[in-house]
């Protein structure tokens, strides 16, 4: 006999356990559906030079990528971006705006940890085809959305920032070197205070500026009432003040969404990939206590980078490993359990016939039903019931049958009655 | 600029691709749902071994198969059935029957072909723990609702055959070398008659041998009619008695389940896998064009070879490509179009604020609401909304505004009315 291992990191859902994830992934996408986003699907794997643009050769240690046996390099697929912007430069007659969502698997080869699966899935959102406010604003209006619509959005910020705000406001502080400023940032929430002032200082900045510098990163707060402390810190006719002026406009949409309240302004969220052009935001939850429960941003110059046109977005990806933390912690995760209309139970193989009968009626009716498979006694068949949360057993008996009649049994109640035979429809 | 690849096998799908095939999952979930088929989900990365307990090396050649970063030897799955004994071998505890089903995505390595793909989605529907009759009758049932739910009963035949009860009769036949016979058998459809029986005597069957077995594996029709033609023909005391008892049940079942119609006996039916151990079936197109649409049976010694105790199964799966393609052919394709319910249109940025409170009102109550991304003139968005197949136009003037009405315009019928602002719910 051999035993047989699932790979670490992979993950089973039986039946119980996939009845509660169905229910958390309905749920976002019928909130991204009724924001006419549209399901779009794209291949698992996909060659690995389409990867390395957006990444670089340090995405093939962290990824599943291999040879396949056409002595292609390929990789499964660890996001959907890359594979999005093909799409786009491919179909140059797709029509504009595009909104797209998927919920699918992806693979990363990485450590295993807490929140951090090889296999898990995502959802990601974009909006390609417009630079517009307005895209920035759907596209947080959404997010907040899914936080109301999976019963978290009082457990969760989300936290907004525009990266050329605050590059503009390090320039005019005359901090050079913003690139690596900006990574000690970046990290800046999984350290202590002191630590990130001696980053800072590693970096060559005086004193005097590490200090600025962490002043400036601890801004946060609602975000109309921040962005009025910070206007005046962004230097004028550059892009820090067309940052203000996009935040700004952002406020007034979010306004008119009624998401404003749930939104602050965060000027220490630069999140660490540098293709974001504009609006950049995260989702924490409040207590702090794990990873980003989703991040995303406007990343105007990516899709040119494969070869199309240069197409404007805006998007954001949640997975659902640090979700799934979240939801069980503030007590939100769905019930683990079964959900059967009716079981259909024949006390003998005589009555079977007319059983399946009614069985195939009532599922005809949209109902879920099961019915003995085996043949089991009275007290299994019930136990079996009771097992798969039936909330009615129809009991097929001959002597009801005699008098044209079965036994409906309410398994909640306990509650039993003689019910016509051709009736059963209208009483279930 | 680089331009980027597909891999060659795998799809993408765009949205109004997706909306359809999206529809065609909904459906036939909601028919396994009805009959109590519960959804699990497994990884779509194993190891190799797990998949080498039932196919053997030449599964490699077949499959992507890779050695991962940490030196262990992986497959992307191309079927479930492994991750399903693995669990099963696993988990002792869990409540029998067992019936699963999930829709995900498989991958072969195999060259592409019509209605043969390398990625493909494929729904695996498995009872667990039973070999009862009911149970092979309840996968029957099952397979003929789901064709009917896709409108494609008309237009195939529900082949079953016991691969016990050809053995048996072949053998009275005192033909040896049985294996290598059924190998010729299952190949029969894709054979002129003259190539079936030069095959069979290349076996070292004599002539009249070669033509009983022809004429065996003709018989193909009604199942009870065709059942009673070839009982006599099954040796007595033997395994082939027991497949005939066990089809004569299976008739009366399906009778019970009102199907018996739509699935007929076929003696050629064999199925590659030598695993089956009964009752083993497929669905062909009428015409006889198309690969299989699907096809499954009884296996009750394979879940014993992943290292638990045997658990007897009987179940089947089905791909989306042949499918597509019969659907296609037959005209129930669902239709690949966008479905919105709203597209609010703002005329200016002046009345902005006041549109995305009223997208805000219209989605919260369900509605599927898009609205201006950009600024564009009301021609424009007009056009956008009629190219999402907007079924209403909801228009936000200043003017309207100041009376607290908005204009809603029908698309279809393209009637337009002024709407008291306060009653825009209930009008939509």
């Amino acid at each position: 006999m051999t035993e047989f291992q699932r790979l670490k990191g992979f993950r089973d859902f039986l039946p119980e356990e996939m009845e509660a994830r169905r229910e958390v992934f309905d749920r976002i996408e019928e909130t991204v559906r009724s924001f006419g986003f549209r399901e779009i699907d794209t291949p698992s794997l996909e060659t690995l030079d389409l990867f390395l643009v957006k990444s670089g050769e340090e995405l093939v240690e962290q990824t599943y990528s291999f040879e396949d046996k056409g002595e292609r390099d390929v990789t499964m697929v660890p996001e959907q971006t890359p594979s999005r912007a093909r799409i786009l430069a491919d179909r140059k007659e797709l029509s504009m705006p595009a909104k797209w969502y998927s919920t699918s698997k992806r693979w990363r080869y990485e450590s295993t940890q807490r929140g951090r699966l090889r296999e898990f899935y995502q959802t990601d959102i974009d909006i390609f085809g417009t630079d517009s406010v307005q895209a920035d604003s759907e596209i947080l209006a959404v997010t907040v959305e899914i936080m109301d619509s999976l019963r978290v959005l009082d457990a969760v910020e989300v936290l907004v920032n525009d990266r050329r705000l605050l590059e503009g406001i390090l320039e005019s502080y005359g901090i050079s070197g913003k690139e690596e400023v900006m990574e000690v940032i970046d990290d800046k929430e999984k350290m202590g205070a002191g630590e990130f002032l001696e980053e800072l200082g590693e970096l060559g900045l005086t004193e005097e500026e590490a200090e600025n510098v962490d002043e400036l990163t601890s801004i946060a707060g609602p975000i109309a009432e921040e962005l009025e402390k910070v206007e005046d810190l962004a230097p004028e006719g550059e892009d820090a003040e067309e940052a203000v002026k996009r935040l700004r406009e952002l406020t007034e949409s979010l306004e008119s969404y009624g998401v404003e309240e749930n939104v602050k302004l965060d000027l220490s969220i630069v999140r660490g990939l540098a293709y974001y052009t504009g609006l950049v935001f995260e989702v924490f939850d409040t207590e702090g206590e794990l990873r980003a429960v989703c991040g995303g941003g406007r990343y105007d110059d990516l899709v040119g980078l494969f070869g199309g046109e240069e197409i404007p977005a805006v998007g954001f990806a949640i997975g659902d490993a640090v979700m799934e933390e979240l939801m069980r912690r503030e007590g939100v995760w769905p019930e683990e359990e079964l959900v059967t209309g009716v079981y259909v139970l024949p006390v003998s193989g005589e009555v079977r016939a007319e059983a399946l009968e009614i069985v195939e009626e009532l599922r005809s009716a949209g109902n879920i039903v099961e019915t003995g498979l085996k043949d089991r006694n009275v007290s299994s068949q019930f136990d079996y019931a009771d097992s798969i949360n039936a909330e009615k057993v129809v009991v097929v008996g001959e002597r009801d049958l005699e008098n044209d009649e079965v036994t409906v049994k309410d398994m909640e109640s306990g509650e039993e009655r003689k019910v016509d035979r051709s009736e059963i429809l209208s009483v279930l």
